[in-house]
Parts: structure tokens; sequence; C-alpha cells
């Protein structure tokens, strides 16, 4: 949508503020937010203040951390108020929540009363939370009304509340008894007692429930929406489906990170590359010290390399060959127990797997270099060391790459974080121990 | 859930229908399904044959392949024709799709009629598209119409279309015109023609977009329903978030085993592990003849190893960790290309970004080797040329790491195909040159 950057512009250099409202409404927020960057600090200002609140509170809620304090710090303080009293709440404490206490604190009491209150409530739940994710603005009705009443109250209120799709059913105290599903509402009588129509077996989630926790709910429940209950079962909030999109996503990329051993980023362009440098370089040294270990271990039996030179040219073959069997058995088991397909539990139904892929997978490997060792180097015997060590090699590293990540989960570490590059690094040392153990018993044998 | 098992299967001990019926409707049907493997084949007919025809078609649904298939053939021909009336069209397209021909055929005459045309044509679709996501339950109304009107469909037809958040306002050709948010309506006085209510600018998709196009564009533009039209504008069906959450996890999963170099595999744990070992062995196999070329490099060198023994201690350790920061580099990149942050564009941020990484991380990997040399291997030069060695390795590496994967997104191929392990196996030979050719250097000089 890069095209609509031209037409922006010119839309904004016309400087009619009402044009610019009729005709900027006709392009999506989303496709506006993309292009923001682009645009001068004027041309964002002049667009942003002529714009409808609505839309441009949209806008707002879609722009990145930066942009979006950059753009609050020019705002003059009717337009500052007009945008965070249009904002939803869910977005408006995420924004809230990355701005320093101080500058909240001013903000807040430029919300309409009952927002301050809501606001300074939702502010309390951390952000990775059922709490964090929530809105509140949400229809709820007393457990004795008619659905009649519902559908007037509904049809007052739809407007100015974000989620409709279902009424929350709550007795005096705000416990939620029941739900009706919008679609259940529209088909009853006007006379019928909601306790009559709503359904009394929900899932619910709590207030404090992780994101990942709730993500995973969504996907096995296929709900749309789920209500937050507090301890003795008010509802206090909604989360909804698209919520948990951005989620997913995070939750997906954290584990592709980690499995890469490159620390978590959250931005990568924009990013400071002495800042990514820093979190890379603890994994990097990490395994270079695991590293130390291969080399000690190649140092330990520099007599059998210093005697027979060939052996060494089969080195980089067996750790590679074996540290991308690790890690092609890791890359499943760890996205297995992300998604909830692989439990604890499941450890042995992984070893038998695993023990008997890397078999398979060793012999013919090991045939492969067996083949090179003697057609190349013309040595029957190295063959046949090559071989032994290379399925050997291959069985311990699937067997290793399926266990260690069920490992970690039972001691309550991210999987993920046996990573790739971490698997190969141990499997270095086990595969260099392999082959010059079985040359060694090789060569004493025959 | 686990414990609910004990439960149902008193339940189904009891033989009596009526009150299996009642008693399992308390369930949730995602709880059902996933301790279906637990229950016997005789216990799984009786519980689903006892069930309400919606409720079991709730259930039938979240089951996997082997599960759907086996269960669909043990029912009757008269609970077979319930089930399959009341699923809903795009999973009910789903079954068909993994059904042998044959057999689909003949289940769509079971079908009701509207439902067979139906049926048909949502069987030509591709999968992955947006023609196989999209379910057709939808409400149109045409142009002309009062809202009022609409109210009255829409009260009327409710209970059964899966989706009424949005009423599609179509031409008298079924073009989509507008689309009128349930909100909107429920606010509109009933004498307003739709054509005066309904939102005109509106994101739609193809038929035939990819699946993974639709989730970005759900993502973008925060939407919960995306209208799919043919090439002439009509409408066919609609796309809901709900949907895009399978979406978005297979297309996470499939990037990270594709990452990983394990290939693609749709389950793990019920697959036949010979299954898995042909999947990644072909991988293992590219890895290990790549691999033969970092062989031949240590062959050709052989003289420098054989002459001074320690410098092949130190090659796991430069191997392993220019590898891992390739791994490294790679993942972010990746990762980036699929969410959309990086694009094709922005080679040249990657490249200068990747470069000064590898610079500082460069440093701190080849300081703490060359210390390695200097106080256990008392080898002065040897720390030096290996320091060298490291910073360089490293250099090549990040930049290799973050400019291949884009290369293989402008050639059009899978981005996360540039695998953790085929990044290592490459740079295991860069690495082994530039050690080499380093030490070749520096003795010759000095």
């Amino acid at each position: 949508m890069r095209f609509i950057l031209p037409e922006i512009r010119e839309l904004i250099a016309s400087k009619k503020k009402r044009t610019i409202k009729k005709v900027a409404s006709y392009f999506e927020p989303a496709d506006i937010a993309e292009i923001w960057l682009e645009l001068k600090t004027d041309e964002q200002l002049m667009l942003f203040n002529a714009l409808e609140t609505r839309f441009a509170a949209d806008i707002f809620e879609l722009l990145n951390e930066e942009e979006m304090i950059e753009l609050l710090h020019s705002l003059s303080l009717v337009r500052k108020k007009e945008i965070i009293n249009e904002m939803s709440p869910d977005d408006r404490t995420d924004l809230f929540a990355m701005l320093p206490e101080a500058e909240t604190s001013k903000l807040i009491p430029l919300l309409d009363e009952d927002e301050q209150i809501r606001a300074r409530e939702l502010l309390a739940y951390k952000e990775n939370t059922a709490g964090g994710l929530m809105t509140t603005d949400l229809i709820t009705v007393s457990v004795n009304e008619k659905t009649g009443f519902v559908m007037r109250e509904l049809r007052a209120k739809a407007k100015e509340i974000d989620f409709i799709e279902n009424i929350y059913v709550v007795d005096k105290v705000n416990r939620l008894q029941g739900i009706i599903p919008l679609k259940d509402l529209l088909t009853a009588t006007p006379q019928r007692k909601v306790s009559t129509v709503m359904d009394t077996h929900f899932i619910s989630v709590t207030l404090d429930m992780d994101q990942e926790e709730i993500a995973r709910l969504f996907s096995k429940y296929d709900e749309t929406a789920l209500p937050v209950l507090d301890k003795v079962g008010r509802i206090k909030g909604v989360i909804t489906v698209d919520d948990v999109i951005d989620v997913i996503h995070e939750e997906a990329s954290e584990d592709i990170y980690h499995f890469g051993a490159a620390g978590v980023t959250d931005e990568y362009l924009a990013a400071n590359p002495v800042h990514v440098a820093q979190k890379r370089v603890i994994w990097l040294i990490i395994l270079a010290l695991a590293g130390f270990i291969s080399g000690s271990v190649l140092e330990h039996y520099s007599f059998l390399l210093s005697s027979i030179v060939t052996l060494s040219f089969f080195i980089p073959i067996l750790m590679n060959t074996s540290g991308s069997a690790g890690t092609q058995a890791a890359t499943v088991v760890v996205r297995g127990l992300a998604t909830g397909e692989i439990k604890i539990r499941d450890i042995w139904k992984v070893i038998k797997k695993e023990f008997f892929i890397g078999i398979l997978m060793g012999i013919i490997a090991g045939g492969i270099t067996a083949l090179r060792a003697i057609i190349l180097n013309g040595d029957f015997m190295l063959g046949v060391t090559v071989a032994i060590a290379m399925i050997a090699a291959i069985i311990i590293a699937t067997s290793l790459g399926g266990i260690l990540p069920i490992l970690f989960k039972k001691l309550g570490v991210d999987p993920a974080l046996m990573s790739g590059p971490l698997i190969a690094t141990i499997l270095d040392t086990t595969t260099l121990l392999i082959y010059f153990n079985v040359t060694i018993w090789l060569l004493y044998r025959l």
C-alpha cells in the first residue's frame, strides 16, 4: 500500500482541513499508520489534527511505540484529551504503561470520570496477563431482566460499546451467571427472562492468567471471546480473538528467537545494532565456552590425529551431520511442546521414536560418508570406522535432540531455549568422543 | 482436562442414551474431542450416537483426520447424514477433501439439495486459499431494502447462520456493494435504506488468495471477518478470524520446521517414524554432501594440520561459533521476513547492521578464544591467529546469515528453507578457509 503516500502527501499539502478530513476517511487507518514514518512531522500533525476523532484514534492505536509517544507529545491538550478518551480501554492501558509514571498521572485526569477509575484499575494488571489484554467495554445485564429489556439496552448502547457479540448476565454483585450470544438474543421472544436464555456453562479466564495459556484456550475451544473473572467470579472484562492474534504472533516469534539463540528482539530494523549484539553475544559466549569442551576432547585425542591425519578430514562432516540431526529432532519437539501436541509425559514415546529415526538416518548418512572414505581416500577400514561413528553419533543426536527440550520443560525452563546452536554444541562433544573411541576400538581390535 | 475421562467412561457405561445425551452436554466439545482416542471404539460409538446432533457435529469437527475418518466409517447411514448436514460448510469441505473421491461422491448426495451444490462448489477451491477457508453461511441483502426488513430477516435466520456480525449488501447479480456491521444495524431506524447505512469502503479478499496473505491482512487491519469475492466482485463467502488462528499456527509451525531443516510434519506423535525419517533424511543428505566441501578444505590444508597439530584443537570452536552467529542472524531475518517487518528492499540495511554486529561479536568471541590459546596452550602467535580468524569468520557469518534468507525470498523460495543447519554447513567451509589462510598469511609474514 506504499502508493498511497503521494496521494496523502498531496492531500496534506492542500492545507484544507475539511478536504483532508473527508478524503482521508476513504483510506484504511492501518494503511495510513503504515506510511506514518514516511511523513514529515508537520505533515503528520496537519493530517492528524484534521481527522475525525474516531478515525484519528484508530490510526493512533496502530502506530508503534515510538511513533505514538512522539505524536502524543506534539498534540495540543484538547486534542490529547479527545484522543485518549476515544481510545479503546486496552490500547489506552498499553499506552499508559509505556509512558513514564509522571506523564501517565497527568494524562489520566483528562479522561471522563468513570474512565479514570477504569484506567487506574486496568493499569494495575500485568501486560501479559488476562487483565492486561482485556477490554472492559462490554454489556452486562442483571439475571432478573427480560430479553426485551436487554435488546433495548443493546440498541441504546451498541454505538459506544466495543464488544456486543455476547451479553453477560450477572447477579447483584456482578458475578457472571451466564452468557447470551447475540444470535440467541435476536431470536428470543421479548418476554423471556434472561435466565432461561443464557448459556450457563461457559469457559472463562482469570485476571492473572498468562497470555500464552489464554491463546491456547482460544485455539482449543474455537471461541471468539472469553470473559475475564476475578477470584470470586465477578466479570472484569472480555478478551476477544483479535487480541489473541497478536499474542500468537508474539509467542511464535519468541519461540523462534529462542530456538535460534538470538535473544528476543522486539524490532530489528529500528533497533540499535549494539543492543542487538549484546543480546546475541551472551548466547555466543555460552556456546563458545561450551565449545571449549569439544576442543579439549580433540586435544586429548591429538595423538590419534597426528598419527592418522586423514581422521581429521571427517571431523567437520561428523559434527555437522549429527548437529543437524539433533536440531531436526529438537525443532519438532520444541514446536510440539509449544502447540501442546507433545506433553512431558510423552517423553518415552519421543525417545523410542527418535532412537529409531536415528538408526535409519544414521545408516544412510554413515553409508554415504563411508563411500567417500573408501572411494576418495581408498581406505576401507577408515570407511568402516566413519560409518560406525556416524550411526552412533546420529542416534545420540536425535535422541538427545528429542529429550533435552522435554527436560527443560520439566524443569520449568522454556524448551525453546534448548536452541539449535546449543544442541549442535553439545553434540559436537559427544560426536568427537564417539569418533575417537570407535577408532581406538577398531585399531586395537583388528 | 484429562480428569473428565473417568466421568465420561462411567456415563457411557450406564448405557442410558437419555442420560448420556443430557450429562455429556455439560462438557465442552473440545474437551471430549481431546480424550477421544482414550475411549474404546464401542465407547466412542455409544457416546457419539447418544448425543444431540449439533453437539455431536461440534465434537466431530474437532477430531483429527484419522479419528474423524474412523468414526465416520462406523456410523449408520442415517447418523452420517445427520452429522454431515449439521457440519459447518468449511469443515465439511475439509472432510470431503481428505476422503477418497469415490467416498466423497457417495456422501454428497446425503446432503440437503442446496447444500449439495454448495459442497461441490467449495470442493473446487484449493485448501490453502480463501475459497478453501471461507464459510458460505452468511447474510446478504439487496441494496434496495430497508434496515427494518434486514432486521426481520436477521431474526428469522440468525439460528441457522454461522456468521451474523456483518450483513453484506449486494446488487442484483450478487456483487458486494457494502457492509453493515450488526452494531450499526441495531441502532439504525427501521425506515432507513440499507444503502445509507452500509460502509462502502471495505477490505475484501479474492477466492484464490493464499492463506498466509489472508492472515497478514487480518493482523494488519484488525478485522474480525473479511468477505471473499470472485473476479467480478460477487460475494462467495466470508472468512472469520478464528479460522485464521489455525492458519497463523500452521504457518508459524511450517516456518519453524523449515528453519530446523526438519521437513513439514503434520503430526509427530501419531506419525510413522519411517515417514518422519524420510522427510528429515533428504535434508540430512543435502547437508552431508555440502559438508563434504568442508572436509575437502580440511584435506587440502592437511599439511598445516600435520605440521602444527594444535591448530586442529580450534577447529570445532571456530566452526561452532561462526555457525551459531550465522544462525542467530538468519533467525531474526527469517522471522522478520515472515511477519513482514523486513522486506526485500531492506537488504542493505540488514547487511550494514549484521556486518557491524559481526565486528562486535567477533571481537568478543575472538578475544575469549585467544585467551584460551595463550593461557592453556602457551602460544601467543596461535592466540593472534585464532582471534583474527574468529573475527573474520563471525563477520562473514552474521552477514551471510542476514543476506541469504533475503536472497531466497527474492528468488521466490521460502526464506525459512535457508535453515539453521544449512547456514551452519555453508559457514563451516568459509570458516575453515579463513582459518587456514590467516594461519598461512601470519606464518609467512612474521
